[in-house]
């Protein structure tokens, strides 16, 4: 009897695959997760090799993509100090929110010429504060005019007008993210005039408690 | 500019296909790994969906499979106790190792033809004992036969002799599953006679210090 | 200003200091968690010092307590295998049911006089099984009649009378012990005819919804 | 037998007691962590009755203190912002380094008369840029001018030089803290001209490959 396992893990070979299709389709630079699905091997030998095998072949920039709440793993320090030397590695999009670590990063990449993002707008202005160029953040999907704002008063230095504004961001944020996740953050484009759409299975629509707990958190920071 | 994100998680439709393809490839039944890359809303509601779905549609049995040490969630109980009513799911392959767990899954599930597999030999004896009906051990690929003798003696009550040779599988297992994983699989393979070949990037060959310590514990336990 | 840190953990000192009023009380044995305040320094040489320092001055046998549902972290297996050379160590009660653990640990303390005992009734028959001689069991507050009877049937080998018994024992064992805890351990206690009595502060009486709960747990498994 | 467990957690009694010593021996405040032991159990119910209690009888203002690296349970939101309204709790030191959580909980206290203080060195900038008063660090000890400048180049806006001062006391303090703990922070002191002493067992001294790993921390950021 022939047993076949069924899971698709990002090996090398399809990352590199779907960044050239990606390329192909117009990217103008690509966001590579770690892998993650045999986490005890994912050590900073294994996720240097990955991401320079991918930096390699791929027609466009990368951006390393650090989110320990969905992979279960922190891309090391380490490795990210190897990595950022790579001259089609532009940058790190970090999602974990360890602001000390986001604050080394920095410092230790400072001679490169590479990018650290924060990867939510729940800790956007503190990113600022610590040296960070910008953020990808799945709340700009709804708030983007805010948050360009709240980029705005870091960079030219009015944090305390940034810091009204990020406090009335952090629990939109969170209710979009680890809270309520890509189903709500599709509701909530639906509430300020955008096209959220259906998720992908296995994702679940909201239920009606969720839903009310989304509008709260958008109604009491005022944004609804 | 476009930044497109470049990872797969399984999501329900390329598990739909894969699975499909395996079918057609000859497979008698395939095992499916749970989603969990947006884990906070891997509930029971969204697992449950996505198994019956892809039961629903496949041509071959499902298997579900719950490996907490690599995706991170561990196939909540209730789901499981659902989906073992589904004429098309097989069973449940548990890499836990939670043996109260498993000793309630098979009390919950023995009004249905439902088979609780063991998911790696460090527990195979004492899974048979709270009911399990078999395994899926990656030590297998090594030690076929040892596997099958340990069987052997606990489906004819022989739990002494089964527990001596339990406890000479236990480090080699761990050496070829969480300590050292696949590339220690790989590599053990070879030693015991079989191809075992090299390793998909982004997993790495052994290090030398590796390959020692994978060899002592195949060596202290009499098996080298 | 004198700012002072109020917290008490269980230093080595403190430890010997309690071990010797117990025993003065009438202890027969003393029953030591491991350290866990600072995680990270209790590697297996400090918690090798601290064990050997509290045998060493121990009146009476010590038995060492592994709990990482409480303390968040297990007594690692090396510091396991050196302590259970002291002579003045009996054993170890281990809770937190890796039955892999416990058979290795059983496998490599064999040549010393070394009791595993297991922590919770949930595994009590898988630890028989796998080379435990007794256990340490919360529930046996409640159910001591049947965990002894459980005890009999294991130690002469019926093992499938063994295995309806502890099957019965799994959800009343989760209710008093991780899923509602010391509370509803002594909430059933009053059920079924001993003194439980009031917890001690910070635990809080059970809710409503928890009684019920933890009466659900009991009945439908044929013990209210 | 009598077979008598030994630990101590802190009980509520025990917490109580242990304030009133401090007071009378001249602490001008406790800080007062959250009792952890029976994690499954500290929800924020059990949490506010501890530290209401406490703060009740306290003959000095409480500061709570939430340390999940020690305690393995962070203190919950919602039992912080009840517990910002009593009037003998003054404020929270806060050595999780979630820096959106500490963001957030400014806002949520801000109408209160309650302090929020980083409790660690690391992310000290960052938590005054959210809107934290103050911090509780460890590293005070060893480098406490270098701190006081950080603060006040916080306070007064120059972040630029903050940073700069910020970045090169990362790694110092993540060696005297989580990395090496307690025994660093000893070893540090003396080397600055303090009086750090030795470590309560079962902490034990560093070892010289830690020692050197200490002396490195220190030395790449030009503090020795």
């Amino acid at each position: 009897m022939a047993l076949f396992l069924c899971f698709v893990h990002s090996a090398t070979k399809a990352t590199l695959q779907l960044t050239e299709k990606m390329a192909a389709a117009g990217a103008d630079a690509v966001l590579v997760v770690n892998p993650c699905f045999y986490k005890g091997k994912m050590d900073s030998r294994a996720l240097i090799h990955h991401f320079t095998e991918v930096a390699d072949s791929s027609p466009v920039p990368v951006v390393l993509y650090s989110v320990p709440a969905n992979t279960g793993l922190e891309l090391p320090m380490d490795a990210v100090v190897e990595l950022c030397q790579h001259p089609n590695i532009l940058g790190l999009k970090d999602s974990g929110g360890d602001i000390t670590r986001i604050g080394l990063i920095v410092h230790k990449t400072e001679a490169q010429d590479f990018q650290v993002l924060a990867g939510s707008a729940g800790f956007l202005m503190a990113a600022y504060c610590v040296g960070a160029v910008g953020g990808v953040c799945a709340l700009a999907n709804v708030l983007g005019q805010e948050l360009c704002e709240l980029e705005r008063l870091c960079k030219s230095g009015h944090w305390k007008e940034a810091r009204v504004l990020q406090q009335r961001l952090i629990e939109p944020n969170a209710s979009v993210t680890r809270k309520l996740g890509v189903p709500a953050l599709k509701q909530a484009m639906e509430w300020f005039g955008y096209h959220g759409g259906a998720c992908r299975a296995p994702l679940q629509p909201l239920t009606e408690a969720e839903t009310q707990q989304l509008r709260r958190d958008f109604s009491t920071n005022g944004w609804l």
